[in-house]
């Protein structure tokens, strides 16, 4: 790209020092009676002028979109008044069927899972039963953790919201528990290698020379099996990482202030969240359910790009408070030093650099406990990664369809339509252009996604209702 | 700006080097056992991260941008169905009633006052009359090209669409010929002062030792008198300039692959402006009569937005249609040299630095014929600015008020707004802020305007219609 621009620049440079000429021959040779003011030039917008700036059309964007979603806001306020009722939200948590208090148990038994779990690492420590029969029994319980819930929530079939939110934690506590399981088996390896022993060996010589002091600050550092505590265990448990190690890098002091900076934007974010869901939202996917049940395509078009536009701005505002509010806050109570919970996704010019950048403890979990694994099994890039998105597609459709009971595949088809988008858009777009298409993705097929899970929702438990008789 | 920025830097990598220190302790210290995959990071949005690359949101903009509109051009086909009909155009243009007649006839009388004052300059340079009567002459002239069309628009009254055209190109005319006679007078001016004829002698003596051939190129350049005929008259009166000088430069040849280039924007952009105001601008006017005519606030603001963005982007496409392809190729027929219709407005961070910038013919004429003038007469900087605004708004207000038979001063009003409003952003705001502030003045300030003619005019003609009896 670079060589044609600078070809075209100097030719420009060179056809404007010859017109320059040019023009101070007319100059001088005409009389100066008529004070001439024209002077041979291009256009700016002619490719000729070699003009390139064009940085006020960005705020112009900014401005037109703040104007045209301004309107909107308006002409929505106008038609519906303002829906926004905080207590909607508080009625739904307090005053809850008991069809939902399943959940609140379960949340709680997530405990035994994880306290079980450190009971066999400890067994394992000590040699108290084998290598074998520790694998098998941890698998046992991890495959408890995913599918005791999912059982539950399919026979219970609470509230979807709570049962979504429920299985969430259980999928978080599972690749936990597998990083945790997986890690001290690590160490157990290690402390039965030869390297280990010959280092130990090395330590202690070399301790004979040195002082206590020096001592103290290397015992510092937890060493395998020390880690195998509650303490332990449960700092993991609310840490924001889903990767197990024994020695966290740690802040030196929770930082007050920006404590209180996060804690407020996560209260105001959560409700303005919470107020643009009932504003926007629901008057839209409400309004999206008569055409898409007519299958009226012009219409559809419309009401999906008109979800479209709050979806994103809500996801948008939802990754902020998630990832930067909530698990912010959440590491400075804990003093947990590594706050990579996202990289600048948001310039990503490919599907992949998108999915390595947004949530970046899934994505080392992922590359950590599944990717690198597969990889040293032999097994080719291009496997290990198709593998990473099924199994990331398996969780996002274990998060929507258990909790509302419908096995329709739209997660899931979603997720792995990935792969042939981010093959074609690698292919014919590059720079901004692959990077629009990526916004152009997540603008549109989340809320394709989610209109095709509210249609079938509403078609399976609404037109059902209609057939019933009215109870009033 | 940048100092601060540079502390901070400094300071974020000075903090950076301590902590990768801590770190590389850590990772020494513990053992290797549990692969650590953690190491302590600030996030991105944290200032301290000292990251600012957010080049992706630009291209989200122009995503959510296209979209959104999108989303409102499909609403807009599934509310009215297409409208769009370029026999509408044609039939209003060749089915004229008798009483657009005067139009044609007004524009074929423009060449009497160009030949006339032609005559008059011709009179004046062979001293047959007086400067003082010349001058007399002239300017009665020029009051008559401004004020007889008026009064015929006021007293006939077409079609208001046809005689605002035909008032802008006498507009034209009028300032083109203030141009033409100024030059003129300077020039005889010049002729007269010794410095002329000192020049001369010196010219004829250098002669002597030079050939032929040198004399013939000198010969090239136009003298006065001898560029008062016809075809240099004329060649101004279509040349894409409002200032008058004895030599244009000029391009070497026609490039027909650029004036086929500009000729095809020019055909497809003047259908795209059609079509965009019978499917775009005309429901929205008219669904804004009602609110605007009941006084409901909040709908009179909706209204306005949605007729803003509409008005904003056919005012976008107007503007490179006029200033880019049409001026190009009447410059390119006539092989005029300078293309500078226009500068970077989109740039520009002031009201003044727009008004510079936006309209090139305009802003040399008013420079060259009002500004200067008036600066070497005494008045100051401030005095001269406002008088230039003032003229501007009498044109604005001529072109608006005459057709449409309306004197309000919307239009007037709207121009000299733009005095405070300049002081006030340039107080308040700098570099993008005040941008974004120009572009919010141009897309709201305009579409306001316009709805308040065209609902001061449907008041006028549409309520007074309902008053009479129907005629059918």
């Amino acid at each position: 790209m670079a060589a044609p621009t600078q070809v075209r620049l100097r030719r420009t440079v060179s056809t404007n020092r010859v017109v320059h000429e040019l023009e101070v021959e007319r100059r001088e040779k005409s009389s100066h009676a008529d004070k001439p003011c024209h002077q041979q030039t291009d256009s700016l917008f002619s490719s000729t002028s070699g003009f390139s700036n064009y940085r006020g059309l960005v705020n112009l964007c900014i401005v037109l979109l703040a104007l045209s979603n301004g309107r909107v806001a308006l002409e929505n306020i106008i038609k519906y008044g303002l829906l926004v009722n905080p207590m909607y939200w508080v009625r739904l948590v307090v005053f809850q069927g008991p069809s939902d208090w399943p959940c609140a148990v379960l949340l709680a038994a997530v405990n035994i899972f994880l306290v079980f779990a450190l009971f066999i690492e400890k067994l394992l420590a000590k040699k108290s039963i084998s290598e074998t029969a520790g694998r098998y029994i941890q698998t046992i319980n991890l495959f408890l953790v995913l599918c005791l819930p999912a059982a539950l929530v399919l026979y219970i079939h609470p509230n979807p919201m709570f049962s979504s939110s429920t299985l969430a934690v259980y999928t978080i506590v599972f690749l936990k528990l597998i990083s945790y399981v997986t890690v001290n088996k690590w160490c157990r390896e290690y402390s039965q290698s030869k390297k280990y022993k010959r280092e130990r060996q090395k330590s202690m010589s070399s301790l004979t020379g040195r002082e206590n002091g020096s001592m103290d600050s290397e015992n510092k550092y937890v060493q395998y099996p020390d880690n195998l505590n509650l303490k332990d265990l449960y700092y993991f448990a609310f840490a924001p990482t889903l990767c197990y190690e024994l020695n966290f890098p740690r802040s030196a002091r929770i930082r007050k202030r920006f404590l209180i900076k996060r804690l407020v934007e996560m209260v105001i974010l959560s409700q303005v969240l919470l107020g643009l869901v009932q504003q926007w939202m629901f008057p839209t996917i409400n309004n999206s359910m008569k055409p898409f049940h007519n299958s009226n395509y012009p219409f559809m078009l419309e009401r999906l790009l008109k979800l479209a536009i709050p979806n994103h701005i809500l996801w948008l505002i939802f990754f902020y408070w998630f990832f930067h509010s909530c698990l912010n806050v959440v590491a400075e109570l804990l003093r947990f030093g590594d706050r990579e919970f996202y990289k600048d996704w948001w310039n990503a010019e490919s599907i992949n650099a998108f999915w390595n950048t947004w949530n970046i403890p899934v994505h080392r979990w992922a590359r950590r406990h599944l990717y690198s694994p597969m990889m040293k099994s032999g097994y080719g890039k291009m496997a290990s990664s198709v593998i990473v998105f099924i199994v990331s597609a398996f969780f996002h459709e274990y998060l929507v369809s258990v909790p509302l009971r419908m096995f329709r595949v739209w997660a899931f088809m979603g997720m792995l339509g990935q792969v042939p988008f981010a093959i074609l858009t690698s292919r014919f777009l590059n720079g901004h252009f692959s990077n629009m298409a990526l916004w152009l993705s997540l603008i549109i097929g989340q809320p394709l996604a989610t209109l095709m899970y509210v249609h079938d929702y509403y078609v399976l438990n609404h037109l059902h209702a209609d057939v019933m008789p009215p109870t009033a």
